[in-house]
């Protein structure tokens, strides 16, 4: 760490006491080696923390990486035992969805169910209406492709069906 | 943005001027100033870092998140259509595989290919050894769980069987 000094509280020049000048240079001296290493501080401060974006970035960027790897290594392995029953394939790959749901979820990124609730363009894409006396008008009809991540902080809005007010 | 001042080149103290004292304390009153912005400027440096530290993982954290979910809605699709055809299931599948491999890839990890490496406890972790004459001793003879990543930036070492010699 780089040695700092806080800036000092501003004190009166002593303009009577018989050693002044030589007071005053040493004061000078003092509060222009302060404000260099504010200055030089200020440099390394400031490359330090460009250089702490670019590996926050890259270590969030792998770690992210890192929770898909089950995923990944379980949709292989499901490939792998493809010559199995059909059944058991399907049963493999709703596993493997849930797993990957459960990763978005613990991401801070859990699968939205936005049937029935009202429309909300910050949260909702609506992609076509309906009209059914089944839903109230304004409200999500259908999801046709869901969205993630909480209202506060939606990483995908959701692709819905609008109710409209019937004819 | 904070205004900003460089550090001054040192200057001598003035003695013989007639208004010295005045200078020198106007000369105190620019440096002390100077060295106090400066302080107030670092304060503001750090705290603005913390914050786009944290801001830079939260936006790396989600725009890594969303690159998965084509995979999810294709999984979840491959489910919805899991009525069909096993044969078209299983391909629905490999391509979710190959579609995942790509993501990772595009993050800057690749699936790695170690089998018949020279086995190498940074990039592999070896679960068990085996003696054949097929693999030369001391390279990769199976890869029991892929690695994921180039040589410098591994995600994940591969699980390996390494060969080794012949009794």
């Amino acid at each position: 760490m780089t040695q700092e000094q806080e800036a000092p509280e501003p004190q009166p020049v002593e303009e009577t006491d018989e050693g002044r000048s030589d007071d005053v240079a040493r004061q000078i001296a003092e509060l222009e080696d302060g404000w260099r290493r504010a200055a030089a501080e200020l440099d390394n401060v400031r490359k330090r923390c460009s250089q702490d974006l670019l590996r926050t970035q890259q270590q969030e960027r792998a770690a992210v990486a890192a929770r898909w790897l089950p995923v990944v290594d379980n949709l292989e392995r499901a490939l792998e035992h493809a010559s199995s029953d059909p059944d058991q394939i399907i049963e493999g790959v709703r596993a493997i969805y849930e797993q990957a749901l459960s990763v978005l979820a613990e991401l801070g990124f859990p699968r939205r169910d936005d049937a029935g609730r009202a429309f909300d363009p910050a949260l909702h894409e609506a992609v076509s209406a309906v009209s059914d006396d089944e839903f109230a008008p304004g409200t999500v009809a259908q999801v046709v492709r869901p969205g993630y991540g909480p209202d506060e902080r939606v990483l995908r809005p959701a692709a819905v069906v609008v109710a409209t007010r019937g004819e």
